[in-house]
């Protein structure tokens, strides 16, 4: 049995790491905490329906007993919290799966730039590692940090990345419009979301997962995220300009057809990426399944992609169950199927 | 008062108009048609709310019947439906106010070509005026039939007209996005969608609102629309290149207040258009409003524009009622205050 | 023209009110105010899709500058703090229509027992009329201060009046099930709601629309109020015990026939009360109307009533605005069809 | 390996069936059938998220098929059809647990009364056996064939049993009002179910679930069912009558702590049954609980138990899984937690 501590058990990523966690054979959670402001708070009480699974208490964040009972550990906090804890949690020896973004970005510029601070460890950037494991999945293997990706990128870096490596699309006027659900803003967000109700926020390239899509595909994007009416699932839909000459037998329905035997090699033994018809939100909801479709504007010469997850599990905490699953050598996936 | 009749009122934007006209203090409504194969319905079983507020049958279609008791006309048909029968009452000396894409498309070649049969009255197609009065309010004044626009047409036009017309953007490699409400569909369509999902439908340049929104935008786009888990309610995100010479001041920023002013100018005196920070679907449900919301990214030279319409009000029923106002010297507002 | 102030603009009835009113051809809106903390906001911040509708600034309550310039003031503030401003409001000379519950009991102690204060105006308790246009028009007419009823009290008091009036039900042991949407909980509740539940709740017999209904019905009552994934609407199930004797005819069918017709009857000058096969609350949601269903189960002798209200309307700023049409002697539907 | 064969994959019961055995280690599905009119489909056509879990074609039913590689069959289809095939899987020797009302009710007159034609096989109603765990464990554990209870009866003969068991409550006057997501009226329901809407439905004592709950509680009732605006979860709030002698200490408060301990005593072996303070269908939707509070209204004396369950899990599929646990000697939470 695998010791699991949660550390930020009250925001959604923590609630998700727990609902899988419960359902994995080979682990324990061993503590939960977040910031309870001395008011230590019975996880039943937080989450009813867990009543009759889980019986332990979510206290605030006390390190070293977390360390003393944990074989990793999972922190689900705010960026900049996480920077220093991570820290700390490595130094001492324990493997660490961080959900925020202290650890995605390489060069620490680019974090200063976008997050407005200093980064405080630049080192451990270094070691840490992206986890996607479509994408780094041997690294993964040997990680002590890994830098779970975030919602939005995991849909869009899945989306592109064949067409972007096999230099079947253009690098440059990639146009991104995301959507997803509010439980993507957070839980004081999705509190203050009145349903039913659509919009586009942060528009003006200023959302801060541009520079981690912009370093893994090495290339410049446009990125609008939308708010959509529905708790959970994401659905970024992706323009790209072929390359023309590409496909030398011509015609669109040739070139799709080409594009998606692609896609479809370089996925072939993932486990959680399907190439569907129609990538559909209720086709991911509650899975940790990336759905790809992939379609051709003839007449513009567009290949468009559309890209669901579900935000929460191969968005966030079920991508970090599949890392830990990868990290430990267990079947990749253990409590996510 | 003005007497109308509604033929298609089984339909979503038959019921629409219902509601809108019978807030309407100028007009009567003395007919409701559609295909009830012989078996008439009271409008109150079909619509119970309406109970007490509209006590009529809704019955099968009967030219003659509807012409006689009738000032105006809207159908709310399926296309290829409403090009005979509206035919008829123009010939008869009606007005027609057509909910439907038969009239809409100048050139009966490109009608062919989208819809797949030959337009019997390419005639009628020269008089029609493409109902958009922030567009055409001076010819609908006199129009005898009107062509009510699309749903996505409405908000992506109101959305890109000063852009284009002013040449602030350039007109190719446009990209719109579409997301509606499932009402969007019909009625059969909402019935058969599954709350809660997205996803983009008829990908690839084949949805027939392109020859359209092309044919007044005189530019080539690339249009994809999603649907999204709300009953009501259409945002278009409309990625524009900015013309880079076109702002000899620079920043961004700068830029963004220019192209805001032009904006502000060219609709100060529409009743239904609002400059807005965010343009939000909830803002503009239940509402002839037409919401835009105005950006600039300035890392990619992108103009962002979102639009957001109620698709059953300004996207029909509100729009053709719009037009009727103007059509009969009415305050253009009455009834869709 | 009727000059207008609401005070309480913040929360659902107030927001409610205004929208009423801006369709309300006989009146102006002459100030909107609330608990600003000394930072006014324009209404449009708070309520965007009143843009280009409504040009004002919602204030902290300046009792002086209110009464000024109102002819009616409609409070919608919590219970407690109504009672004060209230009173200044009538010893100044202007007629009220207050929202909270501070009005409604005409027994000061029972006041007391409910909210556990005492009532600072029990003078006032007195020449309070309940504002249930069905049961009190006439008094109505002539009154001074209007204690709008609450909104279960309405669909309840509606639901059984007919019943308990005319001795077809007995006045005790009767069960009455409401279920709520969220918005009936305020601004807060509804934040912290999360979609989609049903739960009950104030189980018990701890609702403070508890004595409300038993002073109208003058019986006791068992009432579980529930909350169900819905905005707005309500519903009311009445179990009544039928009286066995009132029936000379004795089948169930006719015992139903002849009580429908009592119902009929009852209501039939009631422009906004309708006998219907169904109660549902989307006939009534948006609308003042409220709809009444009657069930007999003829194996337990159950008279079962369903009253169905839109809570806002209704069930709050509707109600009032009839209540001030009635003050006024205007159409009595005027702003709310 | 237990060899598993669902026969009605179509409906909402068939489709749980799946996704509750694919999380079954156990289990093998050997086969998937339904009325395809000779058009198989695979079942990740009609289920698209089940794309990777499940390579299958849903076939027309073929009993000799079936039975070939099956060890139990759970049949989900319309009553009266299930009658028959049910009466054949059985006298071929397999095992049966039948999701519809054909085997639920013990004596054949009322089956006839209610379902309105003869009972096909009254010999078999002796002998299958109720499938309500909590009752019925031992008799299941060596039956055949298992009559799945429906989802209202589950909920209710949950929340009332031990209050009349141990005479707490009146056997009289018992008033059941419960309210169930749409997907308990069947998929052809749920499309024709427009949201959000409330409303009682089968008023009068009409409803077939009754003579079933009459039969497992011994007594009379009164029971009224609602739709509410969500997909699944149900909650039935049950208002009964304390008797008076029965709990000498007197005070509510105090009656209501023995009540909710003999609950607690009738329950505590029960992996899934949980008291708690507030039954809230969020708590137990997409699990196997039902959640049931206890509540007295001192003043009329009632006793007011509200129960909740996922109608499709523990009111349906996740119910007929714990039956096949129990039948087989697995642990009877496998594939349910």
């Amino acid at each position: 049995m695998i010791n699991v501590a949660i550390v930020g058990a009250k925001g959604y990523a923590g609630e998700e790491l727990i609902k899988i966690l419960l359902k994995h054979s080979g682990v324990k959670i061993t503590s939960l905490s977040g910031r309870m402001d001395g008011k230590p708070k019975h996880i039943c009480e937080m989450y009813p329906y867990l009543k009759g699974n889980l019986d332990m208490f979510c206290e605030d964040i006390d390190e070293k007993k977390i360390v003393e009972n944990a074989d990793i550990i999972f922190t689900a906090l705010p960026h900049m919290v996480s920077m220093e804890i991570v820290s700390k949690f490595i130094s001492l020896g324990k493997k660490v799966i961080d959900l925020s973004a202290d650890f995605r970005l390489k060069n620490p510029d680019i974090y200063e730039k976008w997050y407005g601070v200093k980064h405080v460890n630049p080192g451990l950037l270094e070691k840490a590692v992206y986890g996607l494991p479509e994408l780094y999945r041997k690294k993964i293997k040997k990680a002590k940090l890994i830098a779970n990706p975030g919602c939005y990128p995991t849909s869009i870096i899945l989306g592109c990345y064949p067409a972007i490596k096999e230099k079947i699309a253009k690098k440059k006027e990639i146009i991104i419009d995301s959507k997803s659900g509010y439980s993507g803003g957070g839980r004081e967000f999705a509190k203050n979301y009145k349903e039913p109700n659509c919009y586009a926020y942060q528009i003006g390239g200023i959302h801060r997962h541009i520079p981690e899509i912009e370093q893994e595909l090495k290339c410049q994007i446009t990125f609008i995220p939308h708010i959509i009416p529905q708790e959970r699932g994401m659905l970024s839909t992706i323009y790209l300009q072929l390359k023309k000459d590409i496909f030398p037998r011509g015609l669109p329905a040739v070139a799709l057809e080409d594009v998606v035997a692609v896609y479809k090699k370089y996925y072939e033994n993932e486990p959680f990426v399907r190439i569907v018809e129609t990538a559909m939100t209720k086709n991911v909801v509650n899975t940790n399944y990336c759905d790809i479709a992939i379609n051709i504007d003839g007449k513009t010469n567009n290949l468009i992609i559309t890209s669901a997850i579900d935000n929460l599990v191969k968005g966030a905490a079920g991508q970090a169950v599949q890392n830990m699953n990868i990290m430990f050598g267990i079947d990749e996936k253990e409590g996510l199927i």
